[in-house]
């Protein structure tokens, strides 16, 4: 019994660089014409809908639309419109929901309640035939395939990689850099015996801190979502900005901290955070530059061969998702099916 | 010696219902006319900028703009300025800054990129000679006076109040509702030594989960983040829905759930989340109507006398300020001066 357990997740885990192929290749043009159609109607701001991972992967997107479209941003506080009715106008408004499953009752009822409201509004799904792609003008279908395990995986790298060219379309580039991330992401899931070492070192945490800042923030937010949902090990997740506003207190040697640094902007105004880390004498585990990697505890060497800052996301969640994986192997639990949590979670 | 410990805290706490009647009488008459002035500009969309405990005020009021002043809302990401160096048109967006101190230098550039870029731009400080004061074209004063203690608590509800008197005066109501909260702030002030023995219960917690929906959510991350500041216990929060989406695997017998209940549409909006916790065994903390206490495993009944629910939050944070501050005594350590807490924190 115990070599099935995993194994769902394990082989999602492995289908992921042709899952970013398959965008790449097939949904691309579709992508594009859709952010093209969208563009001309010139919207000035971005709310975005989404739960869980998700939620994790229209934040990528919130930092990409501000950053690369120069779309100021917001994410929806979804009870506003279901539990209290708000009304708002959102005339020139794009509303963009992601969701895995496109079957949640309350993301349905809270864009639908946009489009009444006057905003553009765009489903990113892996379900064309869902309830949320019914609702919403534009659609994009991100082609991941049916996701048995309950730990999402493949459906949160294809999500980032079709809002990727999403954005890419919305200011009229074409999404070239990503042709690159497929091999790369197969060589970083062909080491899985190192993440395999590495997580032997977290066989008894008793909890753990995430932390990055600007593009590496949904990574570090979705790596400690994925630890909780298999292994439940507590995650806290921070952008390194905000760790300093109080958290630090409570990092010390006995909570270790995994540090997201990506090659660029983020990973240098994370520096005085992985200073300050490392003066605490913090266990600091890094997913990044081999520079950063030599001075920490640990660590995982992203290989990203020039890769754009903001497509290192797509690379970094992997080895992250393995040592959640591991880490939950270790501990004798089964990382396919967490207890209580539900594929399709009914909110309203 | 022992007797000092927590001793600024404990003052500051106190302070907070002649805080609040401060602003009430002294600062609402200022408060209304620059929402006004603010309203005659016509903002179509406000963007929160804010950190730490002002960041969950900043959440607050994204609430109240969303739902009573029909503006759609974002939560600033300052990195993507700061860092990235985006540019976006603010035309016709309000921004908003909350900082106590309005020095942190961040905040400062953030807002004055804001200001470049087109924006309304206001601060909400608790010093009027602040740089962040200096950079805004409005400026609200929370009238506080000196925080002293690390962990903010009277600034954190000055703020609220601050924020609702604001949001009233945009939609041009007078905020009157507002005149009974010094005398309930007292009530449950005096009731310390009941916070004391329900403390006496998280003496040995190894990690807590906090959760809330609607109004209530902003509450839930700030006593998390007073948790974890002052007694260093992980305090994760979520909004009921979001728990529902996988961190729920966590939470069991040895993981304590605090749920801060509304009276009103978002405790409505809990009741499933409760219903699910309590089904899965979970230990149950409710702040909340008498009716929720009573099916929890402990709580405070909170008075709210008909106060409408969008300022319970001003007195839902008052039991759990003095629960960390109770939690952090028993536990042998100072809530007046957590490790590694500074009160002007200089990200940049």
């Amino acid at each position: 019994m115990n070599e099935e357990r995993g194994r769902m997740m394990a082989a999602e885990i492995a289908e992921q660089p042709a899952a970013l192929r398959r965008i790449l290749d097939r949904a691309a043009p579709e992508i594009r014409a859709t952010a093209r159609r969208i563009a001309e109607r010139r919207p000035r701001f971005v709310l975005l809908t989404a739960r869980g991972t998700s939620d994790n992967a229209a934040l990528y997107a919130k930092y990409l639309l501000e950053i690369r479209a120069g779309l100021p941003c917001g994410l929806s506080s979804m009870s506003t419109t279901t539990a209290y009715g708000a009304r708002q106008d959102l005339t020139d408004v794009l509303v963009i929901t992601v969701s895995q499953s496109g079957g949640s009752p309350d993301l349905v009822a809270s864009t639908q309640a946009a489009r009444e409201a006057g905003a553009i509004t765009l489903s990113v799904t892996n379900n064309p035939d869902s309830p949320l792609a019914a609702v919403t003008e534009h659609h994009i279908d991100i082609l991941a395939g049916p996701e048995r395990a309950l730990p999402a995986t493949k459906t949160y790298t294809s999500s980032l990689l079709a809002l990727y060219l999403l954005v890419e379309g919305l200011r009229g580039g074409d999404g070239a850099d990503a042709q690159a991330l497929p091999e790369l992401a197969a060589r970083i899931l062909a080491r899985r015996e190192e993440v395999r070492t590495l997580a032997a070192r977290y066989r008894f945490a008793q909890r753990m801190v995430l932390t990055s800042r600007g593009y590496g923030y949904p990574t570090a937010k979705e790596a400690a979502l994925k630890l909780m949902e298999t292994s439940y090990i507590p995650a806290l997740s921070y952008s390194g900005a905000d760790l300093l506003h109080g958290p630090l207190a409570m990092v010390d040697n006995v909570s270790p901290v995994i540090a997201v640094v990506a090659a660029g902007r983020g990973g240098e105004a994370l520096q005085p955070v992985l200073d300050r880390l490392r003066a605490r004498g913090a266990d600091l585990f890094v997913v990044g530059p081999q520079a950063q990697v030599r001075e920490a505890s640990a660590g995982f060497v992203l290989p990203v061969d020039g890769l754009p800052e903001e497509l290192q996301p797509i690379l970094e969640i992997l080895p992250l998702q393995m040592l959640a994986y591991e880490i939950t192997l270790a501990r004798g639990q089964d990382p396919d099916a967490p207890r209580a949590l539900a594929k399709v979670t009914e909110t309203r």
